[in-house]
């Protein structure tokens, strides 16, 4: 365990005050000068040194001949060269005092022969100098927290709870967008590439140490170290979730991830056991690995596994208890306090069965706010999961008949919107029940929008949120053993 | 087999040229209101009657005291009636000479008791005058073809290829917008309710001889006619696919169906049987079964299971083959000439293994128009996966550096991303191969709407493309071995 956040080789990588930036230049199409232009446009306030043999200024920033010329020891040396390059500058960064590479040139082990000799030569080179790498043939950090993001695409969104570590350098920067249209964003995402000497069980330390990261989501073609990250993963765990999606499994996986990273996989009962063990939850799609994370991260503890299914649809309450089911979660029957305090807001047609069914209602007040407060009172009630279908054209059809004219509809059904919203997120945050919510309706409408910002984990359909119930009732149902049993780790 | 279509009780309930309207007012809240207007704002071109005890006019249209006013017997009777008043009513509209009915009040058969009384009342009057009920418990039918929507929620989006019999109306209603945002949409959905005597199998014999309907979608709580169903779904499976999700299976959601429709499920193993026995292909939740829908209404017959996935990036190229593997897809080795005639498109960091990636092009074409094409050609492929990933930011912030300035980026950006879209559009429509997409940027944007508008099946992720593509290929597999067996069905 790291005595201090500080200890952890990737500190200095994912909290840099300056870089030497090798392989940018005034090429707009290099890759080198796209990541430049993503860590300057993010406004990274650390200094930056582009190094180039030729250019007097490197989008707009002073350039340097060589490392060597720079007036200061940077804390990162970071590089997007041809393969040949990447070590003699290695050694020179080396000669200057340079700690800390990210290097994401490719061409290395994970091409076989003669690039697998080179990134042997590295990791000697970076052990005579005491350099610790980031890849190579990985995109480096995102640490929105310092405006960091020396990956291909501009980060978008706000700095959120996950922290990742992955094998794949596309999983940081290609989730960016993802991630922000549900209101989501990483504390700190590292890609590890072929883990020359900085792997994905370092990374799964400093991330456990990490004061912003709330969970932990791992994309693994092969572990290095297992024995290592059994015993990592088993302390962290204790502290804060971890979630993995582990490819390697298949052989369609492995062989991908062979020619992908170099990464040797095993087989998927052995890697299954070790996350077993160490109180790792398994996500199957990267989809799932995002998901799981944020029922983890955004939720409290539940008690147990007894889900509330509230609904105004027969149809998609059925299709979500038939989830629940499937997904290991207990329906229980309402209370009879429960039932009649329900029994006002509930018309003839409506069903207090659990799924409850409220079938419509006349006052959204009674769905957004007295009926959710009634469900989660329920002394057999874990969790509440809620249809959130909220389609604004029928909203707007009723202002409109109400007499709104047409320039006011927008205004007027963004208000009755918010008062909704509101409402829900009020009731929520009265009590301490785990509220996930599904919908049809696109999670980049307003409303959808209005409720992940405000913190509720929102599926586009139930068995995606079922599936990320039951992975937050596996990991604290652990953390509870573990502190139950008082093993020592 | 139905001779004609014509001969389907369904299809003056989906085509009439004139309907009785029950329950709507001038009362915006009332859901019979809500159900004229998503009518009438569709601009349903047949004759609307609304029969009112007192208003002279109901949202516009003239009403009247009776049924029995009315200047003509109308094709359709759509009741939205207090449970009390329908039995009464549909007595009347009996005696007006209606053939057909649309009942979408509850508290019959759904509730037990007292409703199944009346329900059996329903049946005996509809008997008595030779009456074909939708419903009741119901929301109806679109029929955007016919500009037809009985449901609450306005109509979204364009007339599609997918025919829905549901015993949930949210499942019609409610998929609108859905489907719209992926530039698909029904042909005609049917919502059968408590199927008082018009079921699933008469929604599934109707949409089989539907000309506008490529592939049949069915949502199903309980099957009360398990050997019609056998029956007819052999024969409609030979000519289009059809995909069933049913929940009755597992205990949560037999109890959640009950207490929905009053269905009775049977156990999933039994279904089970049928469905295979059948040709049906089964989906394990309302996104799956939208998701093989879009793979099987669009996409011609791949001629194996055998799949090249194309990508320029490692972690979603291997991510896509372990989820290919698990699907029980197969990833063939490329041809020696398709790596030969790659070579020119690939730099060294890439890789002509399968998944092929890219890693980066300089040059877009390559990527949208030569590449696939190669791969296409490959005697081992019989489909294409291909990774869609377009960040707009990215190419936007390219043509920011080539000088573009910043009120020319929307529409040189616009400009490029439709050149791509085109290049691989052609490309795939030069051929006869399926081509499926998936990507982590949202399906509503430009890039990603231009190619599903173009016909490409565009997934959010890896896994639900590779069960949608297992899906396809079990179908075709399917149809091939009925066509060889000769079997008279």
């Amino acid at each position: 365990m790291l005595s201090s956040i500080e200890d952890s080789p990737l500190h200095l990588i994912a909290n840099p005050k300056s870089m030497a930036f090798f392989g940018a230049s005034n090429n707009i199409v290099s890759m080198g000068t796209n990541q430049l232009l993503s860590l300057l446009s993010l406004g990274y306030e650390g200094r930056v040194y582009p190094v180039h043999p030729k250019e007097e200024k490197v989008q707009g920033l002073k350039a340097y001949r060589s490392v060597l010329d720079l007036p200061e020891v940077p804390d990162v040396a970071m590089m997007v060269l041809p393969t040949q390059v990447v070590n003699p500058t290695l050694e020179e960064c080396g000669r200057k005092g340079i700690k800390r590479a990210i290097i994401v040139s490719g061409g290395f082990k994970e091409v076989g022969g003669d690039g697998a000799a080179l990134e042997q030569e590295m990791v000697r080179i970076a052990a005579r100098y005491g350099l610790r790498i980031l890849g190579p043939n990985g995109l480096g950090v995102a640490n929105p927290y310092r405006k960091l993001n020396t990956t291909f695409i501009p980060h978008e969104g706000q700095p959120g709870f996950i922290g990742l570590a992955s094998q794949s350098g596309s999983f940081v920067t290609q989730m960016f967008n993802y991630l922000a249209n549900l209101g989501l964003g990483f504390s700190t995402a590292l890609s590890v590439g072929n883990e020359a000497n900085i792997d994905l069980v370092d990374a799964l330390e400093y991330l456990g140490a990490c004061p912003h990261t709330k969970v932990i989501a791992m994309y693994i073609e092969g572990l290095k170290r297992g024995r290592a990250f059994l015993e990592v993963a088993r302390k962290v765990t204790r502290r804060k979730p971890v979630v993995v999606l582990y490819i390697g499994g298949s052989e369609a996986g492995r062989r991908a991830g062979l020619s992908h990273t170099g990464s040797l996989a095993g087989p998927d009962d052995l890697y299954g056991g070790v996350f077993r063990q160490s109180g790792v939850i398994r996500a199957e799609s990267v989809t799932e690995l995002f998901d799981f994370c944020w029922a983890l991260g955004a939720l409290p503890a539940p008690r147990g596994n007894r889900v509330i299914i509230q609904t105004h649809s027969g149809g998609p309450g059925a299709a979500a208890a038939d989830a629940c089911g499937r997904a290991g979660l207990q329906l229980p029957a309402l209370a009879d306090e429960t039932r009649s305090r329900l029994a006002p807001y509930l018309p003839h047609t409506g069903s207090c069965q659990n799924p409850v069914d409220l079938t419509f209602t006349k006052n959204p007040g009674d769905f957004y706010s007295r009926i959710p407060k009634v469900l989660l009172a329920d002394p057999g009630a874990d969790m509440l999961l809620v249809y959130f279908f909220t389609p604004e054209p029928v909203l707007r059809r009723g202002l409109s008949q109400m007499g709104v004219p047409p320039e006011k509809l927008d205004e007027e059904a963004t208000k009755v919107l918010d008062l909704s919203c509101r409402a829900v997120l009020k009731t929520i945050k009265e009590q301490d029940k785990p509220v996930i919510g599904y919908t049809w309706r696109s999670l980049e409408e307003s409303f959808s929008r209005k409720l992940t910002e405000g913190g509720v984990p929102l599926y586009p359909e139930a068995e995606r949120a079922a599936r990320a119930m039951s992975a937050l009732v596996r990991y604290h149902a652990y953390r509870v053993k573990m502190a139950e049993s008082k093993i020592q780790v």
